[in-house]
């Protein structure tokens, strides 16, 4: 859809999933590495990049409330989604066998998904925690470490010439990350292909709310694909809703709805219109093109790109 | 409410934040340590312990997704719910100043919840993962490691004769974690005091379920307090719902909800039967006491048990 010239802010170093995301939704596109999430926002911001990558979901962890938090406090729009089955390997120098390792450096959350498989496969290792996975692997051949191995993928290994000593060592094979694409404006909704819809709202108290804001989806017969409570009791978060830029306000709850539907299509609109009228605060923070890649058990076809 | 000799199964080793949990809800109980969730659970199943502890959401981290598919592949029910803050300490072997350490250990969690803190505190140290937060504090104990640090609890401290170096080093004050009590039966639900009733249900297709079953609530006036949907796409998991033992099924989605209703109430039963007439699967999870300690921000006062 975009050019080769699109600059795509990540956070990690090339080699990391968010990379790799960034290459499924913008082929060829130039990606941009940044050490924090919050950099790339500030990238995108600042016209540095065009385009922002973030994990949002993850299927056997849950949603991840703090990315939720820096849409919430910032004003760029989803303007796409990406879904990525998880798939680890471990990598080492070449040359080096299982035998020699006493370590294995990964991002904590890749290296909780190993924990089983790593012992499986044999190995009597410490686990130790860095920042991300690429940047492990990056380590790792900066400093000659024969004895450790990386959990990273396996274009991780290719970009610093580390060889793959298992692959795909996740310990559940169905797990999936979904990744969402940030800009400074949204895109143009379409109804030519399947369109998503992601908002948040909040109301101050009144436990039927949320019953009417969902009426106002299911009398038009449209399909909710997310919804989630989001208790939010002691930290009035600075929102940036619709309407007003950076008031600070205190919510009991937020709810993540995702519904499938494009904002071109007056059905939605209408719908939009009458949750407005039922919540306290209402964004949406992007209606963009479905990712409708088959969720299959992870393969590593992912990393041909 | 119950009396000192009820034992109660947890992950981890003592100082544990499912200990604290476990001695929160039933104070002066015979904690037992598992090495895994799973192991808690069979102790309940097997009779070797009374209930089980299983965190299952945290404000920053979302809904633990593994957790509920242990829920929904035992039949254990919940009796009981307990919210902590999350408070970390940095410990060490007495005499050991920050400026000895080159390493500081702990469950990959911990070590992302307090990483700006760590930052800031001026640590130039490798963060290694291992299985627990007070299996880390015993450690170091263990093997009189003087270059190394634990993030732990104030009760790790204790237990394992370590110092506390720092104290409330985990970087977002407010975050708050919910863990659940797990027993063989379920508790006679009353009406004298609140009550919470957490469900799942599931339905193969039809865009208007989740609609149909709000409104059950809504009509009774029965609030919410989570609902989140948890897409299921690949994972036939062996879900055991309240008719059929061990039947594994396939759903495009569930749904989690948590109502502020006890079962011994008439609108309750309604509600639920109406849920039942919509819904494809279902299962009451438990009905039990809400934790009605306010949701403060955490201050450690949590560690004097």
């Amino acid at each position: 859809m975009h050019g080769s010239q699109l600059r795509v802010a990540y956070q990690g170093v090339p080699g990391a999933y968010s990379e790799a995301a960034a290459g499924k939704a913008y082929p060829n596109c130039e990606a941009i590495p940044c050490d924090q999430f919050e950099v790339a926002f500030q990238a995108v911001e600042l016209w540095i990049a065009d385009r922002a990558v973030l994990p949002v979901e993850n299927s056997l962890g849950g949603s991840i409330h703090r990315n939720y938090d820096l849409l919430l406090r910032h004003r760029l729009h989803i303007v796409g989604e990406v879904q990525l089955p998880v798939h680890h390997c471990l990598l080492a120098l070449p040359g080096v066998r299982k035998e020699y390792l006493t370590r294995v450096i990964s991002h904590p959350q890749a290296l909780s998904q190993c924990e089983h498989t790593l012992t499986k496969l044999g190995l009597n290792v410490t686990r130790e925690a860095v920042d991300d996975t690429a940047g492990a692997a990056e380590y790792i051949a900066n400093n000659n470490l024969r004895d450790t191995a990386a959990i990273a993928s396996a274009r991780a290994a290719e970009l610093y010439g580390l060889q793959i000593l298992a692959d795909g060592i996740q310990d559940d094979s169905g797990n999936v990350t979904r990744f969402v694409m940030l800009a400074r404006d949204p895109i143009i909704p379409r109804t030519d292909r399947p369109f998503k819809t992601s908002i948040v709202f909040a109301h101050d108290k009144g436990t039927s709310v949320l019953f009417k804001v969902l009426s106002a989806f299911a009398f038009r017969n449209i399909s909710l694909t997310k919804i989630e409570s989001r208790p939010h009791r002691n930290r009035p978060i600075r929102l940036v809703d619709d309407a007003n830029v950076g008031t600070a306000k205190h919510f009991e709850y937020l709810f993540y709805v995702d519904f499938e539907a494009s904002m071109a299509e007056v059905r939605a609109q209408n719908a939009l219109a009458e949750v407005q009228e039922f919540t306290s605060f209402l964004r949406v923070l992007g209606s963009y093109p479905m990712d409708m890649t088959p969720w299959s058990p992870s393969r590593g076809d992912e990393h041909s790109l």
